[in-house]
């Protein structure tokens, strides 16, 4: 016998063009003069001085690579300095460095877990604690999005280990989950609860100290949350904040730890200056929110179908995903990068403009944002 | 009800401890005066010069992070150039470059497979092949360590999708996968070929074009190489080299491409001038396999059990955890680091010290070291 093993991609491929789902890179060049809202910089440190030279200076310092696990030759003085600044900062006793959120993710999920465990998960969550889920060998049950209420039934009855997993801002949609109710719930239960805190960091929480200081369940002893270094730091990688033992527990455990090479000392350094940056300048988070709100009001006064966001992330719903691929392609022509995300990138199926609120973004460029998706928008939109 | 949700990680941590296998971080710092033969820097390069230069101009030119994911802000002319100079230099069609070789694996075995396919995985696979396989709901067989045979035999009478799946040089014990006879084996059944390349790039092959190239493999339609850009490149990262169409469809369907942040920008640059550094170099692979050779005959011929290297990898076994610990413990304090592989980081659940060949060892230094293992060696080793 003798087939081309790789030959149904070219199917594969064909339907995804027929239902206007290819994608393809654009890579962007460093001069750019596109005004950026579909990045998850929010807070403009990603070219900040402070993070740009803590980084290059790392780099000379340390060398481009931490050459190893984190176990072998991978951690430096440099990652245990930030992991104490994440777990002070957001009010946790400990941290844990990942070289993705992704990775992160997969970590907590899965080695707070095991195949007698039981995992509900928001119908919404990001894709990495879905795949940490389907990791975990645990039983899942997909609780409805944002309802303490299903999560509490789902996890009644349950006797041994229960982890409840979800996102704590939606990275689509931006809305906010019930985090005190949520919080109730699983104590109520004994079960552990894990908050992806990717969109909350620096935007939710005093001075941006995250959705789980702002609920209150910073440092509680059953909350475990998971951050990512490449939104509001500016850098790249991922943590897990928790209990020490959590910590201990992880290290020892997660395989997307132990197997993988360690952050790079550049992505450290500036995730490490970003952090700094924050405690002075508390000011960020308030005016990323701030103008987030803008877009939404501006662009629902229009008639636009935009939901309310409770952090940075704003979502405008588009008949289909051809018209979302048209009206970002619109947007582009006239200098505006917005996001468009269409299956399989969101959870139920519907394609979206995906706006990005940035602190340093001035209410004349707002204005002139929110005109120019409004002036492009389809048919129906 | 209201239990402790991680009390149950103390009695783990007993477990652990009781069992020798509790692990630490052990954080280095920049001016450290240990000889490192515990890292996979196998080409001395992630503190080069030209490496350390081009990440730095990069933080500067593009920011510390890639701010979002590739599909959307997170695609740099840096990573379009990075991608053409990896598949250049390998032999390959095309390159996707992820946050991770992690990340490259969990991608290219989920989206080349599915759950009709069929996966034959090596037993000594690296952990991140394992979780893709376990993520991608295909059948998966587990095949005897390097048994091109065995393969052959699980192959047949499978009638759909299938992928054989295979570190190239094994991340543990260093012996290399009878590529020549697997790719035989996948020929005649129709099944494509994924190799792990991450020990083999920048060590073996022509100039240090990796193991596929060495077996005449590179480019050919069925063969799908992932590499790491963390080891001989000394940056972060990882990629997929194939056909062009493997490549769009994993840009298209790769979970871990499409909702994780891009690599950063720095060290796509370093990456890059590390293969291009390679090029100009052809001498550094074939120096990093002496040291190794070296390293092997001088642990051998003091009695030692080393596995013979066939790329820059030399594992040492030991009798226990607890001997390996206190084995590698013993070289630290007379200057010299080398790796302590303890369960469940090996495969068969023996303890080794893992020692890291670089090319840019002398051999003095290669003598010192051989002499510092020999004198430091537990009774039984």
């Amino acid at each position: 016998m003798s087939t081309t093993p790789f030959g149904w991609l070219a199917e594969a491929r064909e339907n995804r063009r027929s239902a206007g789902l290819q994608r393809r890179l654009r890579p962007r060049s460093a001069d750019t003069e596109l005004l950026q809202l579909a990045g998850n910089d929010y807070l403009g440190l990603t070219r900040h001085p402070a993070v740009t030279a803590a980084a290059a200076d790392a780099v000379h310092r340390w060398g481009a690579g931490a050459t190893g696990s984190r176990l072998v030759t991978g951690s430096t003085d440099l990652h245990a300095e930030l992991e104490a600044e994440l777990a002070g900062f957001c009010g946790f006793e400990a941290a844990l460095v990942f070289s993705s959120g992704y990775a992160a993710n997969l970590a907590a999920v899965t080695a707070l877990t095991g195949p007698d465990a039981l995992i509900v998960s928001d119908a919404a969550n990001h894709a990495s604690l879905i795949d940490g889920c389907r990791l975990s060998r645990a039983t899942t049950r997909v609780a409805p999005h944002a309802d303490p209420e299903a999560v509490a039934k789902l996890l009644a009855g349950h006797d041994g280990r229960a982890l409840v997993v979800s996102d704590s801002v939606f990275s689509v949609d931006g809305d906010a989950a019930p985090l005190t109710e949520l919080a109730d719930v699983c104590r109520e239960a004994g079960a552990g609860l894990l908050l992806d805190d990717a969109h909350g960091l620096g935007v939710l929480g005093d001075g941006g100290r995250g959705a789980a200081w702002a609920a209150g369940l910073a440092g509680r002893e059953g909350t475990v949350v998971t951050l990512t270094l490449s939104k509001s730091l500016g850098s790249q990688g991922g943590a897990v904040l928790g209990p020490a033992a959590v910590i201990d527990h992880l290290l020892n455990a997660a395989r997307t730890f132990i197997f993988d090479t360690g952050l790079s000392p550049a992505a450290a350094a500036a995730a490490l200056a970003a952090v700094r940056l924050l405690r002075e300048r508390p000011d960020l988070p308030e005016r990323a929110r701030a103008v987030a709100r803008g877009l939404h009001s501006g662009l629902t006064a229009a008639g636009l179908s935009a939901v309310r966001p409770d952090a940075a992330v704003v979502s405008v719903r588009a008949p289909s995903p051809q018209d979302a691929v048209a009206w970002a392609e619109r947007c582009r022509t006239r200098g505006l990068h917005v996001g468009c995300f269409r299956p399989p990138s969101v959870p139920d199926g519907v394609s979206r403009l995906r706006l990005t609120a940035r602190a340093d973004v001035s209410d004349d460029t707002l204005d002139r944002a929110v005109r120019t998706i409004v002036e492009t928008a389809p048919a129906g939109a």
